[in-house]
């Protein structure tokens, strides 16, 4: 097993390792003393895991209700957290006691805006259950929910109080999910880690994954000490993200999965770089050959102008442009601001 | 005119005066870049300022668009704020931007939540318009919206950028809600000013209105700088808001002003107090005549057992107890935890 601490605003561990889940109520009485906890899930991962981890925070001597909604995006909207907030106060919940993420990454997002918000914030613990939740969104504090307008238009920055990342339940995910969180596995190695990237390129990840968790957690966790509200630094994290958000919302959000249309975002940005001459040659090609080893796309039938305006709508945009992730070579990353004007003819290969 | 700065989290001024409304717009760009702005207001204070406000915006180049809620508390509800955060996609804000909330403490509070959780953030600028919202709940960063199954159950700390206090304003609210805002103003001679306190019981508060009003805020900017997120000294702040807050859920929320039941609940913890002996004898009495003097109540007829049930529910109390807001005299005010078993023999006078 391994630990990172991550010192933000809050300060909080995060667990890699074997056998978390059933360990949970010891490793959280570590740390916190609830007396209550409401443990929240999808209808996937519920039936699989919440037995366990509720066994183990009754025994722990921990009060736990699971509150279990219909697996999938389209339930990541406010009707859910307006359910949420009813079973916190139907469990008694105080600011001592804590909400429990188990899941993916909708579940973390939306289980963390609820826990930001009750209470006007208590303490809740993320245990990923994805590679994609573990490899990114359960660290760093991000939370939200979509609006029927755009994707994640409402949220908070609301840290966890601990993460238990247990790769057993990667076992249990359908390959296509193993290859959505691969894509921001690479996007790690691209903006901070050139021999991560090697060892990805070289080797079969599932010979390290333990290993390579921990470093795109670290990865994060750098970025995010460095700057937790995402004034600057942080967007580096959205290396492939200004044209993969674009991607998903010109697919509307279907049949695209997010590290999908993020793999396609990096090597065009990859392109970009090179076309402007600031990104080594060869970088797309390196990336391009990652990601099709994990079956992830790296091009879109749609057009410059098409992604130019999608990207247009990006919440992270300033008034009038928007902060373009580079890279100079694998491993190392930049921010390039560009005009929305700009934006199509940037991205043109 | 006077200035106030708060230094919490973010820093930011409060100005008190007359004519701020038309002065909005300038005393914005001083401090904020915006280039478009939402003015959330009700629609009691609408059809009143908010055309002056908007204009006023305009005029310094910021785009204004106004959205209208109907008046009343039973609007504090999560379905409001759904309708703000369509409001605000619709008109483009960016972080860059800002909302406005132009109104009392329930445009404040849900205003303030809504800004404080879309795109996981925006500015806003409070301009409260009624004595309430002027002396308290505009200043300190409390934001928030009810539950049906409690009042205030989801907020966040979100700071405003600027409060505007335009005590014009006050000139168009009708008495009650005057004497409403000035129990909050009663309470903070109470736990920190003798001399405010003193200059309450012996004048007409008419002639030092706005001195009053920044008194006020001064002291809740002590004690908010010094605890932001209420761990501790904060909760000072609640003086008389342990029983004034169970004699608003025992009637429901219906028929009792905020003011009017912490006006009860000052009297009643100070009589506790000096039962308990730790409060100097005579300073219920004197509380309790300058209550009077605003046409105030200071009595009521729920049982100290339907007391003492009714704030077992309240969201700041831990597990097992509330921390209780004690006087030792005027101006003079600690903590003292009371079980929640020992409640009801402790209120009972």
């Amino acid at each position: 097993m391994r630990t990172i601490t991550v010192r933000t605003s809050k300060e909080y561990d995060v667990l890699i390792g074997k056998g978390l889940l059933s360990r949970a109520g010891e490793e959280i009485q570590k740390r916190l003393s609830p007396s209550r906890a409401v443990i929240v899930t999808d209808s996937n991962v519920g039936p699989l895991y919440a037995a366990a981890v509720k066994r183990s925070l009754q025994a722990c001597g921990i009060q736990a209700a699971v509150y279990t909604f219909p697996a999938g995006e389209a339930q990541k909207r406010l009707s859910t957290i307006a359910e949420m907030y009813e079973v916190f106060a139907a469990a008694g919940l105080t600011r001592k006691d804590m909400a429990v993420a188990l899941g993916g990454g909708v579940t973390g997002d939306m289980c963390g805006f609820a826990s930001a918000t009750y209470l006007r914030g208590i303490p809740f613990v993320q245990i990923p259950t994805s590679l994609l939740a573990q490899v990114d969104s359960s660290v760093g504090g991000k939370t939200g929910v979509d609006l029927e307008v755009g994707k994640n238009l409402v949220g908070a920055f609301w840290q966890p109080s601990l993460v238990l990342c247990d790769i057993g339940t990667l076992s249990t995910l359908p390959g296509r999910y193993f290859s959505d969180g691969m894509a921001e596995a690479v996007k790690a190695g691209c903006i901070k880690d050139k021999d991560l990237f090697s060892r990805m390129e070289a080797e079969d990840v599932h010979g390290f994954l333990e290993e390579m968790i921990a470093r795109c957690i670290d990865i994060k966790r750098q970025v995010v000490e460095n700057d937790e509200k995402e004034q600057g630094e942080r967007m580096l994290l959205n290396f492939g993200h200004t044209l993969g958000h674009a991607i998903e919302r010109l697919h509307h959000y279907e049949g695209v999965a997010h590290g999908e249309a993020v793999a396609v975002g990096m090597v065009r940005a990859a392109l970009a770089g090179e076309k402007a001459g600031v990104t080594e040659p060869g970088t797309a090609a390196r990336i391009q050959a990652v990601l099709e080893k994990f079956s992830l796309p790296t091009q879109t039938g749609f057009s410059d102008e098409e992604l130019a305006k999608a990207a247009f709508t990006d919440k992270k945009r300033g008034t009038n442009g928007v902060s373009f992730v580079l890279l100079h070579g694998i491993g190392d990353s930049f921010l390039r601001p560009v005009e929305l004007n700009e934006l199509e003819s940037f991205i043109k290969i």
